[in-house]
């Protein structure tokens, strides 16, 4: 995808030189919220709130904040600048995750930005074409862009908050999983942080292979499997949730919410690093840290019952196992603790 | 209201020595999201996504963001510090208020916090509980907490996303005021705007009058008027929307929604202004400028049909009248333009 922003063609107009009515103008046309193409739009932007249909009479609800410095950098360590287009997709990526990791499908979401007065316009109209393609592009065209918040701060952040419908079904919950679960991935796992590792790394960005610019792809622009969390959950999911913050940590929280230890499967993950592993020699480090530190890929987590045969798309990551009286919850490696000094072991 | 965080009971403990899991232990049992108070609360914090009752398959959405320096200062000139309560009060006011604008009553929110690393957990817990209080005092005991977010930044920032139910009703929008309809005020008008002007003046908040202390309070901790939006609802209201950025701007919007002009009586005006006067003597000003151009007392102005008796809580204001073919939208007092220079004029 290319930069959308780039440096050769300057636009210096700034935010700070229209009114929040004409900026609203120039954004309004680039999201995606008609109400020809979003049936549970029943109100769009321009009154004091959005009316979004609830069919099923209930809503999944989440909120999720991004800040400059915090979540991303406007510009990396390896040169690579962060465009509107990338925050904006990513926004509305990792808000559309945490709905798929219920099992439901988005139906809106709100937008909440805050800029500095120097924000150029174009880099706004960058960012919402961002959270309208990472809507389309995703797989989510339902998930209309109902409203949302312009306002001034020193520092760049944006907060979304998206509702979605389970369309009648029950959710899938992280506390559901049972000892003889099979225990599945859907996406992709340790790609993002790879994608990091090499935009805070000393490696110029120009210098990247096509597969590793592709990590910094998924890392600025994450793909999570919206189509898994609705199939998952159709096909009898006990338990699952979106990986964040990476696979020991998220599955930690999986299995402390259902009382069970989860046992990965150290073959799976091996395969998972493999790929990562030139990244890792460029780098200098072992691709397993990625495959079970790394979040952001937006990939799902989930547990399925025994002899249910896996959903398209997921692939048998371990196994959910009982706990001894005297054990804490947690995530172990071929029965052995994945806590950090587990991965060293375990790396070979 | 008390100030909460006294400075002579120190907590020197900062949000930087806990994890967010131990942050956020602190703050659950201070919000008000229990479902057994809650019945619209299907599934409360802890999962990827919260679950909401939205029992007429409809929801009504909107998200607020205040930002430090921005919104609100956490010293003030005349010496007055904004607590944990205050910020965490007015986030719940103003976002509940727009539920109330559309006639609707809320059913959730949820909440993101944008934290430096300084900050004292004390402050977040005051926060929490001026989020439940808030809630509660303003009458919206229905409203759920649930869930949020908590993250670090340069600078304070709070986001807020509300949901709420119009109870099989129709939304009372911007758009359907008619010439002929009475223009009509629920909520104070003016006051936050005083107490703003007396927060930025150079007059000890310790020599502040009993009033004077309240106007302070309405800029801090506002009150909107929540059981005045359903029941003006009920009553046929033709338009509404929040005051939220003075009379004159809202009452352009509303205008230039409904295609409409709307003429304000002066003697009203008057009226509204009265109570102002030794505030706006105090700092040399004019009363009828707070009362036309400040914002955030968080009132509705809402139209009537002609003919049709007020709701308790609302008073007349004006009258909708036609637009001429040459004219825009836009708002009059006694028939003459209520630009800046109109205040100027009017204000004798």
């Amino acid at each position: 995808m290319p930069e959308h922003l780039p440096d050769h063609v300057p636009d210096p107009l700034t935010v700070a030189e229209l009114s929040e009515s004409q900026l609203l103008e120039r954004i309004f046309p680039r999201l995606h919220y008609g109400q020809a193409h979003n049936p549970s739009l029943i109100l769009g932007p321009g009154d004091d709130a959005a009316i979004v249909a609830a069919p099923d009479g209930r809503t999944v609800l989440s909120i999720d904040t991004q800040v400059v410095d915090q979540d991303f950098r406007l510009e990396w360590n390896n040169g690579y600048r962060t465009t509107g287009y990338d925050v904006g997709w990513k926004a509305a990526a990792q808000n559309l995750s945490d709905i798929n990791a219920m099992g439901a499908r988005a139906t809106s979401l709100v937008v909440s930005l805050t800029m500095p007065p120097g924000t150029r316009v174009a880099w706004v109209e960058d960012f919402a074409d961002g959270i309208s393609a990472g809507i389309r592009e995703l797989g989510a065209p339902g998930c209309a862009v109902a409203g949302g918040d312009l306002g001034r701060g020193r520092e760049l952040a944006v907060s979304v908050a998206i509702l979605g419908t389970l369309d009648g079904h029950a959710p899938v919950l992280r506390s559901g999983a049972r000892p003889g679960d099979t225990l599945a991935l859907a996406g992709t796992l340790g790609r993002a942080a790879a994608g990091l590792a090499l935009l805070e790394s000393a490696v110029p960005v120009g210098d990247l292979s096509r597969d590793q610019r592709d990590l910094v792809d998924t890392q600025c622009r994450p793909l999570p499997p919206l189509a898994a969390g609705p199939l998952a959950r159709d096909c009898g999911a006990t338990a699952m949730l979106d990986i964040s913050d990476g696979l020991v940590r998220d599955g930690n929280r999986l299995a402390a919410a259902s009382h069970v230890m989860l046992n990965l499967d150290a073959s799976v993950l091996k395969v998972l690093a493999g790929p990562l592993r030139p990244a890792a020699d460029l780098l200098r480090t072992d691709p397993l840290d990625w495959v079970l530190g790394g979040g952001e890929d937006h990939g799902l987590l989930a547990t399925f019952p025994p002899g249910v045969q896996l959903p398209h798309g997921f692939t048998a990551l371990g196994s959910v196992e009982a706990l001894a009286p005297t054990d804490s919850t947690g995530v172990t490696i071929a029965g052995r603790p994945a806590d950090t000094v587990g991965w060293d072991h375990f790396a070979d």
